[in-house]
């Protein structure tokens, strides 16, 4: 019933995470960088939601995406940004960050150690969607998020 | 979107905890010592879930309960012990306590200052329930558990 943390490795007993090594993306036009998932509480447990830890490396971000699954995340290691609509948020220890339905977001390492934040989602959700073309335009003339928006191939 | 995190008061931003100073009954049987809620990410905002805060001071303790709801619990302060079925578990930051439907269950406080740990839980979920007479009669003559099981009485 319990899972002990290692702070040595920010891993946790018996969770084994999935690694996307520097650059990938799954064909459905999202890409990441240098994220790691760790499902701390998954679908075999009961109940209705999963618990998973991401970690993203020094210079990584996560997929720029939208879903209607909303997302509570708890930020437990290093700094980052949240684009989160068309806002922008600093990101720190502990500091909660809230993803309504079906606002486009993206997480983002602006440290220089690891960025790390568990996220809780439904365990039946809707599958991530990329953004479309047209939206991906307009982000890249956005005054506030233009610099902020990370893909495989901007950056 | 963001719920800014304050290190000192070890507070979220627009969560007002609900405290139980000292010694609180809810009538039922359950009782806990020096408890505080915090509702991180409540029904209000789409998804199954709830992620709370639960905030035990030194001597505390949350109630010795059961019910058929789920928990997934992380530690991200201080240290303590968990209960869970006939198991106890030492609890320091980070580490992840799972409570399986209808486990016997109570959250202590072993250190010196406060022991905080995130819980999340099933929106809809049904009411703690403590435990009976002669359950709580046998935990008393339990070689491991009777001197780890805490109630208002007892300490």
């Amino acid at each position: 019933m319990k899972k002990k943390f290692d702070q040595r490795s920010f891993t946790w007993q018996d969770v084994h995470p999935t690694s996307y090594a520097d650059e990938h993306s799954d064909g459905s036009g999202r890409s990441w960088r240098d994220t790691k998932r760790h499902i701390i509480k998954g679908r075999d447990e009961g109940g209705r939601f999963d618990v998973r830890y991401f970690e993203v490396g020094p210079g990584g971000f996560t997929s720029l995406e939208r879903h209607e699954h909303i997302h509570s995340v708890i930020c437990v290691r290093g700094r980052g940004y949240a684009i989160v609509g068309d806002e922008v948020h600093d990101v720190e220890e502990f500091d909660h960050i809230y993803v309504p339905a079906n606002a486009r977001h993206q997480f983002v390492n602006q440290g220089d150690d690891a960025f790390g934040f568990l996220c809780i989602v439904d365990t039946d959700r809707d599958r991530p969607q990329a953004l479309g073309a047209d939206e991906l335009a307009a982000l890249r003339a956005h005054p506030l998020l233009a610099s902020k928006i990370k893909t495989a191939s901007s950056s």
